[in-house]
């Protein structure tokens, strides 16, 4: 007889398998799917990355082959800091930034970091789901932020918890944008009650219209004096604004904050590629990754406006939802709770349609109400034939008298 | 008054910072650096990895400057499991690789795995630093591997470990080499409780002379039928037959293993960079990695023998080691066990050289009684005279009649 191995670890079992379920949608082309988080690949600068390789090679010569620092390459971390001077006024420096993987590594770090098994967050509800795998092997409790500026439960919940995680610029998977008065207020309680905060911040260029709103990194600091000290944890990443292929995002925050993230990534990879670190330099020095972004801006506005237009014609009769003013996603919200987002995906997958029903960024596991609708991966055609798919599939759903299409095909 | 902020995860406290002083005294000239796990930098192959990213963007385009599979660029780990066919007959495929950020990373994605709290682990010992710091968060019990093959204690501490921790080519700290009769017994003994068994094989290309003893995981394999399904994960990396600025290493193991894995390394960065995964497809394509290692090893073979001479006649009053038969390490180890070499690093230190004191590596942190000496980094007239410092440190420690040079000065 075979032996047993010991077995896996047991918040595995928790674990979130529908993102590999998305890549996986991406080899079979028949699928048009509205579900992954996916830049435009088509506007993913290569010939700059290759003239920046080469360029990094040239000035760095061996230096970018060698393992790095811990916290990553002084010259990127320091670029990263000037813009921040600049912004705020304050005085930033390499020692309040580490450099990760993508700032998918930063989520990563700070639960290694702060939370031990069991701890709550306070968290933007729903939530990104990459935040609840990272930290699911400290198994936390979730408690839903209360962004409202007069809620006292706010600051009973601040006192509770580890940290607050907040996506303000138009956050995964809503698209909100949250309004200063607020990120102003909850700044406050937070200074008050001493509890960390951690502000995701992927989509910051990501700006459709409207006017920007202050990171509450920036206004933290605008009330620290002269070196940074305040308790916002910020991440951010190139991913949007050159590509996610090259891994590079960082964490800013205090001293003590960032010399302890440090510890936690030393244990978990030492360091990142300095090469993709330099060659995110080259293109840093230049500006280009601003400038990038306002080349990515239009398109991702036009794609929006087709989703939201088609759906729109298209799926308003069952949902209603807002047009996010950046980023990546629209969240529309079921009119009537008979309907169940998980058991139309079933049917959405026969129409070769994918989403990502709202359920999965619930803490809770509670609402099955949402969908998430990305619109930055596909050109607008093929958004509205992905929006009139949902819609075939959606008729087919509520004719069924909203029951599972597994069910109704009596399996 | 400032409100304290929730405390740092506890783990922390228990941390390493050893490394992070190593990675400071690279920026000292005046100190001769023993100490770090750190190449050749000469030996970096600068241009080829500069016409290999030329090349990888050619081929790939956009396609390599995407999120990836969460188990990295499928060629390369095509590659990797072509090799391992090849090497034993065994049907490896893409199916049995994930590729990580550096070995360093499948150490993390392991304990991750496998690990809970409180959790054992049966490792050779003294154990490499890495290993021990990877797995902190989950506070390990750790249990001392007994090679010896008639060891029927093994037995009953492999039943109660969640896996076994190995590196049985030129460990680390140790150089040494296990002979295959160990390796093959200690694997039988893991094949008869079912525990797993993490071979961890940085140092695979770096052998100077003898014979190579097979990898366990080619034993597991050539076991294992038509796919592979034993209980050893492997660990590899091209930190050292690239460069380890790369940051590309990988896993191999069973289906079951490498998928849980992956869920791991997915809640953990998502993915690494395809770019750097694409440029060491183009060597290894080219098989530049294995090539290359024949240029490095009569350097890295020079070095040690330098070390070693220079040993002798330095520090062989006091001192006793074997001359590892590849690697990147030689394990001086005190003959007096009244000298502890955490209190002679006080002393080299002034003297201007460094190495690691050999208390880092004990699990249990008990052995103070040696040390580890690098020769790969530097040039063999460098090694000598950081020898030499050393042997004014130790004359320095005995005269003071083997006290710390903290109390010596009174301070």
């Amino acid at each position: 007889m075979m032996p047993i191995h010991p077995p896996f670890a047991s918040w595995l079992r928790s674990g979130n398998t529908i993102t590999q379920q998305f890549l996986a949608l991406g080899g079979r082309p028949e699928v048009v799917s509205l579900a992954g988080g996916l830049p435009a690949a088509e506007l993913y600068p290569e010939e700059e990355i290759r003239a920046a390789a080469d360029r990094a090679l040239t000035r760095w010569g061996t230096a970018i082959l060698e393992y790095g620092p811990v916290e990553g390459l002084p010259a990127l971390r320091e670029a990263i800091a000037a813009r921040l001077r600049t912004q705020t006024g304050c005085g930033f420096g390499v020692e309040n930034v580490l450099l990760t993987t993508g700032a998918m590594q930063g989520l990563d770090l700070v639960g290694k970091t702060l939370l031990e098994r069991g701890d709550r967050v306070l968290a933007q509800c729903p939530a990104y789901l990459g935040a609840l795998d990272a930290w699911r092997p400290w198994q936390p409790g979730y408690e839903k932020l209360d962004w409202s500026e007069k809620s006292v439960e706010t600051v009973a919940a601040l006192r509770r918890a580890k940290f607050a995680y907040v996506v303000p610029n138009y956050s995964n998977p809503t698209g909100v944008l949250v309004p200063q008065s607020q990120r102003l207020a909850l700044l406050a309680k937070v200074q008050a009650t001493g509890t960390w905060l951690l502000e995701d911040d992927p989509y910051h260029c990501l700006r459709f219209e409207g006017e920007p709103q202050p990171d509450i990194l920036s206004s933290a600091a605008a009330d620290g004096g002269g070196t940074y000290s305040a308790p916002v944890i910020y991440l951010g990443t190139f991913s949007k604004s050159i590509a996610p292929g090259m891994r590079v995002g960082w964490a800013v925050g205090s001293v003590p904050a960032i010399r302890q993230l440090a510890l936690a990534k030393q244990s978990t990879d030492m360091c990142s590629s300095l090469l993709t670190q330099a060659v995110a330099l080259e293109l840093v020095e230049r500006n280009f990754d601003v400038e990038h972004a306002k080349r990515i801006v239009p398109v991702y506005r036009e794609r929006r406006d087709a989703l939201c237009n088609e759906a729109a014609q298209q799926l308003g009769e069952w949902f209603e939802w807002e047009r996010p003013p950046g980023g990546m996603f629209v969240w529309l919200r079921a009119k009537d709770p008979g309907i169940d987002t998980d058991v139309l995906y079933e049917y959405a997958l026969k129409e070769n349609v994918a989403f990502v029903p709202g359920s999965v960024f619930d803490p809770f596991g509670r609402d099955h109400s949402a969908m998430r609708l990305n619109f930055t991966r596909s050109a607008p055609e093929v958004i509205r034939e992905g929006v009139r798919r949902l819609a075939v599939a959606m008729r087919a759903y509520v004719d069924s008298g909203l029951r599972s299409a597994r069910a109704g095909a009596g399996v």
